[in-house]
């Protein structure tokens, strides 16, 4: 199996059998492709056909074993270890991502967040205190940080997009409203939500 | 065209697009796929292929007529109207999302937030009074509502979902870590960074 040739579409729907498994698995030990699609508004057909990209996780009328499974997906999404994550940006989105306590629980620890606010820097929130973005450099560098969180003014994304990659940083979450522009190694997804409402409109 | 046809994977690229040109606007007036494949990380091979499926919007050589194309992706994405949405939910994220000037930039107006929290009823988040989400069915109702967000905890999210339905709101734009079970004819997008970044994991 080549993680690079399957198709980044079928990756995407990958966390999502996750979460409905590991909420599955509070009531029970097996589960089907029909459930599964059931719960998630996908077709049977197309639960195994993802699945079956990687290998063979159930049987013929025995269906999946939930724990296999789950195992098995984080491997694959290699959400079995932790994650440190860099958040640049402590507005008031900045702060509700450093008080949500679901990160933590699935592996991702915020482990730094930067601001170049100085009435926010020094500032605790949830156990981390927001340092000086003038040092960005340095934390990424000192913590082998891959992922950051970017959740600055659209205006600076693009900005602080490039600094980080220029630190090491591998993978970003924007929250920015606006497009990255960077090299294509580097991961890129967007929590924006504009853009999903306008996908919405479309169908209505 | 029946819009139906066209695969959803395209459809959730012409936000994009859309995003880009509005910032292309800002300094000239015409584009061309190369350009606008350069700034999205995407060939323009694709570009020329999403844009085809709804007519002709450039001319080989000249490229496209950035006012044209911005004019038709919002009448395809039917943001070329305005949209009235509830908002469930005045945490701190739903407090964010009051206070976020980008929704009603684009035509998005937060014309109601409810929460069942008495100490958050009443208050006040950028000239959006809060509400009781026990009157949720009647401001979906009076203001004929068609589009949900929903920044509630995971556990609740199912049975607001469920009862927004019910109240009459044709799509959902869910905020909470946890997979909506709906009837099919109900469009749902997910804003959730868990999935985000277990989708950027697996590439690192």
């Amino acid at each position: 199996m080549i993680k690079e040739q399957i198709p980044d579409i079928i990756v995407g729907r990958l966390p999502r059998y996750l979460r409905t498994l590991l909420l599955l698995r509070e009531t029970k030990t097996t589960t089907n492709s029909k459930e599964l699609g059931e719960l998630l508004g996908f077709s049977a057909a197309q639960i195994r056909k993802d699945l079956s990209q990687y290998g063979e996780f159930g049987k013929q009328g025995t269906g999946y074993n939930i724990d296999y499974l789950i195992d098995s997906l984080n491997r694959i999404l290699n959400t079995d270890k932790n994650w440190d994550i860099l958040l640049v940006g402590v507005g008031q989105l900045g702060q509700a991502i450093l008080n949500y306590p679901g990160f933590l629980k699935h592996g991702f620890l915020v482990k730094a967040a930067v601001d170049n606010n100085p009435e926010i820097i020094g500032q605790k929130f949830n156990s981390c205190v927001v340092q000086d973005v003038r040092n960005m450099k340095e934390i990424i560098t000192e913590n082998q940080i891959q992922i950051a969180m970017v959740a600055v003014p659209a205006e600076k994304a693009q900005e602080i997009a490039e600094e980080l990659v220029e630190a090491g940083i591998k993978a970003i979450l924007s929250y920015a409203p606006a497009t990255l522009t960077l090299p294509s190694q580097i991961r890129v997804e967007y929590s924006d939500p504009l853009i999903s409402l306008q996908h919405i409109t479309y169908y209505l």
